[in-house]
């Protein structure tokens, strides 16, 4: 996201600076895991967009980096233990951290960061009991995303929870509160209204959705050279996506037994069952299908930040940051 | 502890009251474990400790309820991911967690347990930046001490932190600081001033090393029937508890090579290797060391206790149960 660059130096400094202090030094077998995770790079997105909603609001941002560097932890916080859950070995190129040094280690320093990033709260000052309940909310709900995802994952294909409103629901929760709790603890902090507030609340969480859809969309039909990563995977292990529960819904008789039947078939190559999933996807429209959602998810956060009775500099930031979400190629 | 058992109740019933509600109904996958440890028995010492002492300060206790229950609450967090750590199947008769379901489920319901501790906070009111203030040291704390913990037990009986002020410091962290913090912030909610506020912290600091060190003496020298489980467990399995510390710093020559051989032949027979190491701890008068260590932690408690400036009548409830851990029996 380039629009959101010009935040991330600021936020690597705040938070290393943040993170020497003495109360972040022994046991070092416990903070050293924290530190690494904290320092391992990352887009830094969740504290980029509460900078830049207190910004769009108060016109500074100096207020607002604790409770950015909160919402950043708590996000570093939930990759340490889903990669455990995950059996991911690396991240942003680098081991994990169960991977660089055990799963207890993985498990008790994830914790840590958790408090960590609760503590930095502490420094919000008048804020704090609002930021609380933002808080204490999303991370109970992020919590209830993973386990929907959990469950959907184990879900046989034919079983009623794997729909359209169920995994919506899951991205929702997994992902997108988050993004808007950023949004909505930034705009609190830059001094909003309770109601411009709510407002953008909605904005991130209709734009978190519409990313996640996205992110299902090109890993099907994107560009590997743009996209940044290999296209295909989610077919290959039969990823329950958007796509699929879309296709799954279109399909009838003899397409839909294929495309269960190549689901199944384990010998099958992966180009051939790629070439053929992507046929059938294509022959009830489902990419272009989803792009609607996607395009319909924009346009809503878009009226909604077209609402908000701020000078349209003030907005400038978030619309650029929205386009170039939507922007991202197919 | 009899003391505590009036508040047994009312507390399994707030509790019980308090998770039926519809915010925690679905997923069931997630909050089904988090019901079954909150709800899995226990004495409660911890939620008792906060009533009592909001008693003591205001006559009532009413209002300490939710603090009550955070603070339940994030104890039985720490129980599920510790009991996934120390690979325990049973935790209070019954299976633990990560044995009931599985590990990534212990992990996931583990941290949305600690995330409703923070929740419940939400219901104290006026107090919440100060109690949150509390919980967050305390809880970094707590994971400190479980780091330490381990550092220990992966420790050669050699190295440096093997010794006696890093095991006290270990049990003041991972045990202690919770149960100072449960009188401190029943003390906060009933009104308490900060200077008897921080007075019953340092109470509770003492009483709960003590109550550690007894653990470690009771486990060698106590009446199975009594201390409610079999004894001679932490000499069978080379645990450095404070006795063994104890033993290694005044032991010397030929008698320390014995108590050494004795911890690394895995081919002795159990009762004869347990024998050999008490006589050896005797013979250096570890036993009487100790109690009059813990009976000094009580005797500083106590003298606390004495210059808060309350009537003796609201002290009862305190000096009782300080003197209930203190009889249990060697």
């Amino acid at each position: 996201m380039r629009s959101l660059e010009a935040y991330q130096s600021a936020i690597n400094e705040a938070l290393v600076t943040r993170l020497q202090s003495d109360e972040f030094a022994e046991p070092s077998g416990l903070y050293e895991p924290c530190k690494y995770i904290l320092q391992n790079g990352g887009k830094r997105v969740r504290a980029s967009l509460v900078l830049l909603a207190s910004k769009m609001f108060s016109g500074s941002y100096s207020s607002a980096m604790s409770v950015a560097l909160a919402f950043e932890t708590f996000h570093n916080f939930t990759l340490i233990h889903d990669d455990i859950m995950d059996k991911a070995s690396i991240r942003r190129g680098k081991p994990t951290v169960h991977t660089k040094w055990d799963e207890n280690t993985a498990i008790l320093s994830g914790d840590a960061v958790m408090i960590i990033a609760y503590l930095f709260f502490e420094e919000s000052g008048t804020f704090v009991p609002q930021l609380f309940k933002l808080l204490n909310k999303t991370a109970l709900e992020v919590c209830e995303g993973q386990q929907y995802d959990v469950d959907l994952e184990n879900a046989a294909l034919s079983d009623s929870i794997v729909s359209e409103p169920m995994y919506l629901k899951m991205i929702e929760l997994k992902t997108s509160v988050l993004l808007a709790a950023c949004l909505k603890a930034g705009a609190i902090v830059g001094g909003a209204s309770k109601e411009d507030a709510d407002k953008i609340y909605e904005i991130g969480r209709l734009i978190g959705i519409a990313f996640q859809l996205q992110d299902d969309v090109l890993d099907t039909y994107g560009n590997e050279q743009t996209f940044g990563k290999k296209i295909g995977g989610d077919i290959r292990v039969n990823k329950k996506t958007y796509l699929l529960i879309q296709a799954l819904q279109s399909l009838q008789g003899a397409e839909k037994q294929q495309l269960l039947q190549l689901m199944s078939d384990s010998s099958i190559d992966e180009t051939d069952k790629f070439n053929k999933v992507v046929a059938l996807y294509n022959s009830v429209d489902v990419k272009s299908k989803t792009v609607a959602v996607i395009t319909d998810y924009f346009r809503q956060a878009q009226t909604i930040l077209d609402s908000i009775q701020i000078a349209d500099i003030q907005k400038e930031e978030l619309k650029t940051f929205m386009s170039e979400l939507l922007s991202r190629e197919y």
